[in-house]
């Protein structure tokens, strides 16, 4: 079998193919033959080196966001059967509840080996069956950029129908969350630099638009916007700057979800208790809250947003597609 | 201006209309022409006498759900202006927060005189500004029966895109149920003997129906629909027998909202215990409540559902149609 | 080893003692040589055949709740070591987050065998580690009597300081209710027929003690002690005629926690209306909560209250004791 | 009678003894003989001119937080009577629920006048009735320092009996955090640079101490105190660089309450990410929270710790004792 192995510098261009033979699984585990895996930008900080990795991992398998079918099953699993459809969990050990002390630990494609394989042997438990309606390139999006999107929206203090969220920009996450929210029956503003862009979030449902471009103190447009108000919820997805606008742009005792890796920003804490802001740091989710997400998915016929499909062989130029950050939903790599 | 009475005994026969001098709102109040109300089933269990009065009220002014516009305020008042139009809240003084010890004794049409009066003077706090788009006569549908909905569907467990929920028929509750869950993104089962209201049910946005005339033992089909998990939320609207059902058709760990009056109806506890279910009282709301779901009304264009409307004169033959239970959606009564 | 089998009929008597080999561990599994257990009513209706067991369970090993040490572990277990002190958790399958559709389907000495067996062998995931400060037998207490105590009154809405809790008896989940609120600077009243057990109570820091042999209307009692007001939690742990009585000394928008199997009490649901009561089905608790309480219990240094200890071969007349309702406390049988 | 005034700049040397007539109680109104107020370091900012005050309020009456006895009552005021011993809510108009959009325009001593008056007039909503165990000097503690301590610790995700919380330094919140927290069960880690501080803090009941003179690296402790787990909630009363590291000694998913006006504070948002903190600022609450405060202390009859009191005319000596932060506890002014 194929696989990608990304040494511990040179970045993108180090990323090598391989060939290894395909595991077996033991009890308890799974055999996945992969189909489509997707990129998120924390998989460019994992290759820049700006992410620590597992100890040992000198030659990492990267991404944490595939999707794939069970092609054989090890004794005692009672979760799969084989022919199944399924994802991964992008942490393996976080099954429900509140993160655990050790679940970070187990992140896919940082902390353990992850999915640009051809072939994945799971523990059954970090498993989660797919929505019937999308392919493996659509299902593929899921674990970070969706769940990410689901548990900033709907598992602290869940979105109620005619509250207010903004989004910045329109990339992986955010295309979720617009459509989650969308569908919840919320108000969702977007900023964005691009008339193109706010237009796209217009027909896909949004509210209301901002161009930062246009409107530098955009938090001010965000407070006209809500009579003075401000939003419920903000999904922080980081540019230089902007979560302390984020802060003025949250209503009193509102949520900012700092999702973005907002490298070295600093903030200035009055914003937060003057307004007696929420600020909660937001990474993908448990294998609870992705079952929640996906019957959602299923019951609502969503369809992630899929920027451009590049062939597992061209790997290195989908991450390149990523870096450029012209993409409007998600890059997605289709093992052939 | 006109008013209606209702003595301690006699029931609907025994309304009377009578003619009084106008209040004048002092410091803190606020004057309201009432331009029309709404009646609910604890409207009939009031003029039966099932529901005890405020002392001191031998002839009660009825009914706790209106609308109208704000024509003289007292001094000090800040949060309305002459010309606002505007709803009284069903318990005047649960304005936020947990229920309070006497906010029961704060209810308009039975603990203290209602809203079914040409003039109404109300404290500035029992008061909440009506959403634009709406009528008087559909304004006036929400204080009770859509603040149960939501209270029910939002403000204990709030109800999540792809969550399941179980309705009983389709008086005032179940349909701003319905729309609520519907807008939300849940998934709604509607139950009741009507072919007619089970297709306007799917009209409105129903997932899935079940006919309880054909289907007797209908908690088998709703564990059926749901792939034998039950559904998240039940609103218990209540006819005879039901609520054990309910609670069978209810996920291990759901929740069970008891909206009804169902009296002197016995279950079985070990229906609770076996499948860790929550069933939960549920009536009206605060105004917090009340403002949360004005928001959702507003941005949806949420159009309350009216049965029919009577004019002030006849108010007991708009008791008498309540009374059939043959209405779908609400019965108003229109102030000339 | 040896170990207890129950055939579905003959109730206690037919208890069986009877020898088999030791399981080995395989991969993910963990050996435990069980040291003590505790008895549950909920093994009593077990044994009465009240509560299904698993299909294929012909002979049940009975008990879900006893603790002991790790004597062997299969391939790739990493959560624990040979020698460390663990207990099972009663539904083996419930390991954070909401209770999920098939976790009763994994319960301890009902749904599966249980643990009345000197070795037994358990998927690492369904233990954790004792407090260090109990004794074998003080720890087999802990599984479904402290657990449920646990979950009433912090996992829902959590008990605050100041804040009131009534209690019905002394029994094993009635003890630890008590240490728990008592030690979480709540205000503990206890219901109880014998002057005895009052006093007791009292000496372990209950606020309050009602005799409702004295007082048949106890809700009275408690409505006067809690200045009109009623209490923020009850804990139901189920004589006869007591629901109701619950209901009535429940504050509004209280809690009350259904535990005690009540077979067949019927309820009047119009006190859950009228007094928007929540009522709420509880019973044992997921891994997640077993580890938060084990926190409580090391730091406060808490003691479980055993009645009585019995050697494993008088398992029989351990069971009998426990039937006897003359227990404070828990009635624990000793591995020796 | 009298007060002092503060005009707007001049800091703590302009503050102003008056002589004014005393207001007289309408409709809905209490007035009320204050016997004691409190300092917060809050007041030192708005001294200083760093919190804005309300529109016309050139010459301010400063302080939120005092404590008196009922001695008028205006027209239809029905929760207190003449007599009554009360203290005022720091903000006026947050009653219950979620804090709204106006509430901070209602804060006492700052947007509105204060209580550095022998007679306030108070809407009858903004007041609480006292513990009855408190003196004055000690209830007038309460509205600030000892609710945002409550409100921290108990209103959003509320602490559990062996839940850890760090708390900085003995100031007014911290003590009344180590009190609540200690008598909810909880273990309490307290910091400070003074070796007689933590000494005190241990007499209270602290469950470890960390001197952050001898240990620079202090969050490196708190992680090894609690076995590499983190505290799951800091309250952060924030000196100098005190954030970055609170966030870094907070568990995986903890939450870290900003009350400190920690000016300038730049921090590094990758913390709260890395951690999936949530960090929030608290700053007193509502009056439902107050009220539940309020049964807590009286039940457990806590004693708020008094660093020293001044008489009234000495209200200049009293800003500048607080200023030096050389208080374990509350600064309290007495009217004599």
């Amino acid at each position: 079998m194929r696989l990608f192995r990304l040494p511990k510098s040179g970045g993108i261009d180090a990323l090598q193919p391989a060939e290894v033979d395909v595991p077996r699984p033991v009890r308890g585990q799974v055999l996945v033959r992969m189909r489509a895996a997707s990129l998120n930008y924390r998989d460019l900080l994992v290759a820049r080196g700006s992410i620590p990795r597992g100890a040992g991992l000198a030659n990492l398998v990267p991404l944490s966001d595939g999707a794939g079918e069970v092609v054989e099953i090890g004794p005692d699993v009672t979760r799969f059967r084989v022919g199944e459809r399924v994802a991964g969990i992008v942490m393996q050990s976080w099954l429900a509840g509140t993160i655990g002390l050790r679940d970070r630990a187990s992140t896919l494609g940082s902390a353990i080996d992850g999915v640009l394989a051809e072939y994945v042997r799971f523990e059954e438990d970090g498993l989660v069956p797919l929505p019937q309606h999308l392919t493996f390139e659509e299902a593929a999006c899921l674990p970070c950029a969706a769940l990410t999107a689901w548990q900033a929206l709907f598992c602290a203090r869940p979105l109620l129908p005619g509250q207010s969220v903004l989004l910045q920009g329109l990339g992986g996450v955010a295309v979720f969350a617009l459509q989650f929210a969308h569908a919840a029956g919320a108000r969702v503003i977007v900023l964005s630099a691009s008339r193109e862009r706010l237009d796209h979030a217009l027909a896909m449902g949004a509210a209301e638009v901002v161009n930062y471009a246009e409107t530098p103190e955009w938090q001010e447009s965000v407070l006209t916007l809500t009579g003075g108000r401000g939003v419920d919820h903000v999904l922080e997805l980081g540019g230089p700057g902007t979560l302390q606008r984020s802060l003025e742009a949250c209503r009193i005792g509102g949520v900012v979800h700092l999702i973005g890796m907002a490298d070295g920003q600093a903030i200035d804490p009055a914003a937060i208790l003057s307004r007696e802001v929420t600020l909660r740091g937001v990474f993908a989710g448990s294998r609870e809250m992705f079952d929640a997400m996906n019957r959602a998915i299923a019951y609502l016929a969503l369809q992630p947003e899929i920027d451009r499909v590049f062939p597992f062989a061209e790997t290195r130029t989908a991450y390149r597609h990523l870096e450029s950050q012209l993409n409007v939903g998600k890059v997605v790599i289709r093992f052939d």
